[in-house]
């Protein structure tokens, strides 16, 4: 790949020369041409024919590009631009084109089925930058009025949207926020969870706090459980089964608290997934919180992916009981089109959050109470925060409940199909039911053929066959998971622009790399 | 004000009907036009215009609005809109510009002069755009390789540009990432300097953990250490003191330190600040760190607001000794025309964060590091994060280290200006001396005059100097702060549109305000 043509590359690196008096006598009107109403314009007009160009062309793209480490940052320039040449802007699209595009991993392309998506859509790429452009900072409600009051409203609007209890919302006396990871979302409820717990049993116990959750949960829980102090040790990931469709089991759970209180240790914190990474697992919330309510533990609900199908009243189901959780976060940037990064987090008590992560004096917050306002920085770690309620509520605005849900079903659709196909080519198994748009699958252990090795050898036949799959540079591009020693294939159907027929052709790109892969280890099937 | 005229206000509330099977049958197109290229493009246009003309009608709005808390909120509809409207689109862009916008505090109003900045630019915004347009998710390498790359190259471009020391940047042994926020930089550094000590002295210790900072520094840095499980008794906000600047003394941290290790404490971690929020204070890094250095604790620099001006060389100065500090931080979203958020934090031992942050398998850290590249998930909070290097990079290739001197320098010699308005009005006098572009003033204290009651009637006086001087629909919006028992006023000159002809006019109006004032309480000065 040649280097982009930074004209500064040809810098000797003598640092430019400044005279400080010099400099203090110079005209001072440089600063509003870096924002010029004209130039913006002009140049936000080739921005956005930059990105409908890339759209149209995607499907041209390798999915993942075939690059080595390196590859960039070998051949960019070791200084920073000197200064300013002309027409860099164009020059700079340019080189976004030819040299950045290329290694990227195209998480837009219709053939992207490694990881759950980052949905854009129109409307939500625009509300990023429209609300980049206005640029304001919403701490506080007085830092940006409008822009904290949407967000009350959007979060109202979507959990109504998502079928959440009413206890979560502000409408019944809880309520939600707009950070940019569930990431963030559940350290802010685990450390809300954790100070009230504190504050009840001592702060010089923080050692004794236990957290919970299972093998399948993702690994973002440990790891904020650890940033908040928890003892390593003290994170319990409670195994599951494949006959339980590897589900956090009620009953497991409650013997992990009982055996952790026996020891004098005190239960904190569960959290609970709906649609784990590995095999969108759906854990029984209801019974789960039957089982922590009796330890005072906090749960959390963790819907990162497969919340956004909640706007279907046909998933309602896989949250009965979340009336008894403590709080609840998906990501909408994930598959509900409102473009990275976008996590909404709703808690029922939100003084708990406050109490915690609140850093004003006690009236202050019940003054902004009485008022029936919040001051956001005090429900998250974060002071600065963006104005992601603009890009919500624009996607809610624009594409109505219905489009969002007629979105959800065309990508569970084309699951669906792909299951089909998968479980009509008896090489293959469905490892474990598809629940919403990813569908796990493998080819059949080949312990009954002429290959030998168990379980070993199926996983090794297995990874040699996502290797092959996702080395067609036209092919679709999916990734792998694990699951009780079982190595399998994941097919994750979400990106915006995917339809059917892509669908489709990646699985005659997985049977056609089969079939040669068989054919070569002599495998007659 | 009118509420906005969403056609689905008068949906009846029934929510639709939908028949599972019948939506199976539909066909799988749908979601390709939610982001059809020619749409986007067509939209986009309309996006970029409006913010244009945003732009170059700034400054027509209040800078900050004059609403009531539940303006917007209880005049927006209690159900998100049901389906989509035919040109929605439009209809809701002018809803933006009649109901959300006028309720807005303008940050990039030429008048704002109130918080540090969060400074737009041109290319700041489009950055964001285009990258909320590709929408890559680089949380490792491998999931977007030239989205790695480019960061660990910015950021070497921008510590270069900063002039940090090399032990920072990759180039030297350490290493950089962009984040959201000073929050997660503080709180990341904190929790690999915790982890780090807990590793040597047991995991049992953390509640004999103390960090220490300024009665000045950001409420930011407590805060993340009670995330971190820090005791709230053991951060210590050692005082300042005007004769100082408010600066922190480093004899004062040393007898702190001391203390802590007598009654059997352990020093952990010393956040130290280059521009304090208040009052642009320099807490001196080196004999900060010559203090820290015998007690093994971690050194964070947080120069959120300050750290672009280091690109000037004139300013290096101010981080004198800054090579033995652990970790450095700031928010190039703040004052380097990098729209928000992008806080970019350097680090001299990287393996120190994995080892805390890190979710790999010891064997995959080292095969990434060896290969010369990270996976940045491992190097903060977050596992999803945006693409800001392509912002950062634009920037920095955009206008040039020359450009982003000739920005910074322009608002310090606005304020220089502005400093000299007050100094040559008796009435006033400046509180603490203007080090970048925040000028810190007040009206004297009128306890030499008619009106009595020494300090308290001053604070009084100034409190409703400000609250007048914001009243003002056309002037400028300023903020305040109190240092010492002293009420002031805070003119934060940074918007990236502020021109010298703004900077006179706030002060005309602070004037004019100021006479008004004292006559009515019959003070002849």
């Amino acid at each position: 790949m040649a280097p982009p043509s930074h004209c500064h590359a040809t810098n000797g690196g003598g640092a430019p020369q400044h005279n400080g008096a010099n400099a203090v006598d110079a005209p001072v009107t440089r600063s509003a041409r870096l924002l010029d109403a004209e130039e913006f314009r002009r140049h936000g007009h080739l921005v956005i024919d930059f990105i409908a160009d890339y759209y149209a062309g995607l499907g041209e793209y390798p999915v993942h590009p075939s690059v080595s480490p390196g590859f960039l940052r070998h051949h960019l320039p070791l200084e920073p631009p000197p200064r300013r040449e002309p027409d860099v802007f164009d020059a700079a699209l340019q080189d976004v084109r030819s040299v950045i595009l290329p290694g990227l991993t195209h998480w837009q392309s219709p053939r992207h089925f490694a990881h759950f998506p980052a949905s854009s859509s129109t409307v939500g790429a625009l509300g990023e930058a429209l609300a980049a452009g206005i640029n304001v900072v919403p701490f506080t409600w007085a830092s940006s009025p409008a822009a904290t009051e949407l967000e009350m409203v959007v979060v109202d609007w979507l959990g109504k949207a998502l079928h959440l209890p009413e206890s979560l919302l502000f409408a019944g006396g809880g309520g939600g926020t707009i950070l940019g990871t569930t990431c963030e979302a559940i350290l802010s409820a685990l450390v809300a969870a954790r100070d009230r717990k504190l504050a009840v049993i001592g702060e010089d116990r923080i050692g004794d706090l236990v957290v919970y959750c299972s093998d399948q949960t993702h690994f973002a829980f440990c790891k904020a459980a650890r940033i908040a102090g928890i003892r390593r040790e003290h994170c319990r990931e409670i195994p599951t089964y494949r006959d339980d469709t590897f589900a956090l089991s009620p009953t497991e759970l409650q013997a992990a608290m009982q055996r952790d209180v026996d020891a004098g240790l005190v239960p904190l914190f569960l959290c609970a997934t709906i649609g784990t990474t590995q095999t969108t697992a759906v854990d029984p919330v209801g019974e789960l919180c039957a089982v922590a309510a009796p330890h005072g533990a906090w749960v959390h609900v963790d819907a990162a992916y497969a919340g956004s199908a909640l706007v279907c009243p046909e998933f309602r189901g896989v949250i009965a009981g979340v009336e008894a959780a403590d709080s609840f976060s998906m990501n909408a940037h994930k598959w509900l089109l409102a473009n990275n990064d976008c996590c909404v987090m709703w808690v029922r008590t939100p003084s708990a959050l406050v109490a915690a992560l609140g850093t004003e004096q006690e009236y202050i917050l019940k003054d902004a109470a009485a008022k029936g306002v919040v001051d956001y920085k005090d429900w998250g770690m974060t002071l600065t925060r963006r104005f992601r309620a603009l890009k919500v509520w624009l996607v809610l605005r624009c594409y109505g409940v219905e489009g969002l849900r007629e979105h959800v079903r065309s990508h569970v659709r084309m699951a669906a199909a792909f299951e089909g196909m998968v479980r009509a080519d008896a090489r293959f198994e469905v490892v474990t039911p598809r629940r919403f748009a990813l569908v796990c699958f493998r080819l059949r252990s080949p312990k009954n053929y002429r290959f030998a090795g168990g379980e070993k050898s199926a996983n090794e036949l297995n990874r040699r066959l996502l290797e092959e799959v996702n080395a067609a540079s036209s092919g679709p591009y999916m990734s792998s998971g694990k699951v009780g020693g079982v190595y399998m294939l994941r097919c994750a159907v979400g990106s915006t622009l995917t339809e059917e027929r892509h669908v489709r052709e990646a699985w005659k790109v997985v049977q056609g790399r089969a079939t040669s892969i068989l054919r070569k280890m002599e495998i007659i099937m």
